[in-house]
């Protein structure tokens, strides 16, 4: 009884975009809800790819001089408050501990929502001179915000990611630093997620509470919206005059440190699903694959079949490709449709006179390419060729789209009928003027993504046709 | 200015072991304190250790077909009532969310103390049939008990661990991964940590919250009290049947699962930190140690000296030695200090005068001992069983430090004053009472650390005199 679990289990991506992605979310067992509204479950396969991410990233942290260290879950509501911007950010979206051990604490702690306050007083402690800078740390952990509307990996109350958070004795280091960290997060984007960004800066309005200056990578989705998908945050030195972190420099002045934060969390899972997904779910780019090549033995209760599978199994996992047998008891269509609804990278088929003739099926996910594949040449040699190829391809498909959604407009009425009929970026010219981003968005729902810096406006504001200063993106985003 | 900084930086342990201990974590730069009590933070050499664990066992967990994931950080209080004995266990500990987003919440949140709830009610969603089964999940994170009595590592109110989670179709088979589980724990103490372990079962009173039996590894520290270090533990259908966790079984039968879960915490930092340290600090087992090997030029001003040490530091890099330069404008005796009271398990001098005669000075944190390397050798391949010559040497160290204070008692008084004189492991018979078990604690200090299974008892308990039943190892605890 073959079952084609493509056509019950999602929902086509044009008929409900969203729906489609809480049905590949499920179907793909990357999570699930828990209880508590908002705090999702990440299961194996979805927490696999989070693990690939976290190692391809922290091992660039490392290369680049960051430690990682671990902070306390609980700020003190007082701490919170130290630095005026920032706690007005944060304010609304706080969970508050309230009892510990059966008794109402004297102070309500807050779990972090972010972390900047936590290293700000540990850096105050450990930095005395010249000699103990710069500090790069990072940490790895959870954190939680009072989200109303939530959607898996997209915007939870808890989700993970990593926290960046240097201190420097020069403003140029320190801003170097938060342009180095965007690149790397770019780079991880481009080279493991197969991701085309576009990266500038936050207008005022938009950059992250605390900061001066804010830069940011946007990933655009299949339907056309954009995804905030990692920042870094210039501080200057305003938490140091909050937080008192001085340093005596090397001509015995008492200085303020200069500071940078920086982040990238689980929505980049949520970029991985929207931007390369289709309508039979999944399409993972190989290198953030938890499994890049499944083997399907056909007819795998004739002798041999088995035997062959987990044969070829070893020989690729021997040279580190991440591959596995489903020698479950379904039939080999309903693998076929559960490996395509995960979307991993390449399948391969072997039976019985695959065998015999010492051949395989290589199928490949993004394009459903099938070629018959000799044995007597070196199968992981062409497998890792074709994990590459997969992978510019996606990329390059993914390039083609983003570049074809970015729509340069030059008036405010094509500004609103480009964002209505075909969506994407709008590159537009703005005088810089908050009021004007606010009209903007409160008028079409499109709020300015970057300012896209070394980019030359045209003479006029989009809007009020004042003298423009930048060239922003805009685009309806997550 | 040579300032030794042995003589003012820790107290020695004979004077006062707990102050030794916290003077070690700080100057160690282990830990600091965060503002709320009993919440710490994980610097980066004691993050570094953690991390070190982290991948050693995630490889083993995943070797043995283990699986990641990532539980919601609330607790609905409903959810953790479920299980009678568990939710007693841990109300007086729980940290209470009541506020999030500026409301007051409907029901209360609990911080985790501890999983089991999330993943049962998980389990009960997503396992259906005998196919589904065994799930083995695992997860890293944080949780939160509230302690009114903490100390760095070994008693927090928040903590890092792993929490195994496991449900199976039969009860060999969960009590194959009770055991299975402890022995991983096991050689991880012993393989990686250089630290030899009392295994055995906690008594009913002793047990986990909710828990059939619990298995546990304790270790001894130099004080001669015991650390417990990791435990493992069997449910039977307990909690399977609070969460009804069922699932349709090949015969067609609706049955439940029996389950088990495991963790092991930074606690293992406090062993290690207690077992291996001496008056100067530190002393770290090589393959935990973040950094394996410490190279301190000498006259590092003089020409070629820092760029030996580099060349020498490229060399062991390439080979997957955890080495570091320190060209820090210290002086060599200060560096020596410091590396001392981190524990780095080898030091390696290198002056004008031995680059002339092509040698270096090789120096062994555990026992000082010193050697002249002649540099036309392999160095890499003798640290390496310099490396694994120390590890050796510290785990017989420990171990025949445990044997010695192993004290087979036999009758009460002398229970008493070997504890009281003596101190470490009683081994004595128990009549599995557990008011014995209370008297001996209350008039003693010592609690039953673990019953040894397999270990004959002699006929009569140690306290009440009537039939023994299990041999029982007391010590007093951490």
């Amino acid at each position: 009884m073959v079952k084609n679990i493509k056509n019950d289990a999602i929902t086509p991506r044009d008929v409900d975009f969203a729906q489609w992605y809480t049905d590949v979310c499920k179907k793909a067992e990357l999570m699930d809800y828990s209880s508590v509204k908002g705090f999702i479950i990440y299961r194996p396969y979805g927490y696999a790819m989070w693990e690939i991410i976290q190692n391809y990233m922290d091992k660039r942290f490392k290369e680049t001089g960051h430690e990682n260290v671990y902070m306390p879950l609980l700020i003190p509501q007082s701490l919170l408050q130290k630095e005026a911007d920032h706690v007005e950010g944060f304010a609304p979206e706080c969970a508050v501990v309230t009892k510990g051990g059966l008794n109402d604490l004297e102070e309500p702690l807050v779990i972090r929502p972010t972390s900047e306050t936590l290293f700000c007083e540990h850096y105050a402690k450990i930095v005395n001179s010249y000699r103990d800078l710069p500090k790069k740390y990072n940490q790895w952990c959870s954190v939680v915000r009072w989200e109303k509307t939530t959607r898996p990996f997209l915007r939870g109350s808890e989700f993970l990611w990593q926290e960046g958070h240097t201190i420097h004795a020069t403003e140029e280091e320190a801003r170097a630093e938060t342009l180095g960290m965007l690149d790397i997060y770019n780079e991880t984007a481009k080279e493991l997620l197969a991701i085309p960004m576009v990266t500038g800066r936050k207008t005022e309005k938009e950059k992250f509470a605390g900061a001066e200056e804010t830069y940011t990578m946007e990933a655009l989705m299949h339907d056309k919206k954009a995804l905030q998908s990692g920042t870094t945050h210039y501080f200057g030195q305003g938490f140091a005059k909050a937080f008192d972190m001085k340093f005596l420099d090397k001509d015995n002045q008492q200085k303020y440190v200069y500071q940078t934060s920086w982040g990238v969390s689980t929505r980049l899972l949520g970029a991985i699903i929207m931007i390369h997904g289709d309508d039979n779910g999944l399409v993972l780019p190989p290198r953030v694959a938890p499994i890049q090549v499944v083997i399907v033995p056909v007819q795998q209760q004739k002798e041999g079949v088995l035997d062959k599978a987990y044969e070829l199994e070893n020989i690729l996992k021997a040279q580190g490709i991440r591959v596995q047998v489903d020698s479950s008891d379904k039939t080999p269509g309903w693998k076929y449709s559960e490996a395509e609804m995960r979307g991993i990278p390449v399948r391969i088929e072997i039976g019985p006179r695959d065998i015999q003739n010492n051949q395989c099926m290589i199928v490949r996910r993004v394009d459903g390419q099938k070629e018959c594949f000799d044995l007597s040449g070196d199968l992981t040699e062409y497998l890792s060729k074709v994990l590459d190829d997969i992978h510019q391809l996606m990329y390059q498909k993914a390039e083609t789209f983003l570049k074809e959604n970015i729509h340069s407009v030059y008036d405010y009425d094509e500004f609103k009928d480009v964002l209505e009929n075909q969506g994407g970026y709008l590159r537009a010219s703005w005088c810089g003027d908050e009021a004007c981003e606010a009209k903007i968005k409160e008028e079409t729902g499109a709020t300015s993504r970057c300012i896209r810096v070394g980019d030359t406006p045209e003479e006029t504001c989009i809007c009020c046709k004042k003298k423009a200063k930048h060239v922003v993106y805009f685009a309806k985003a997550y």
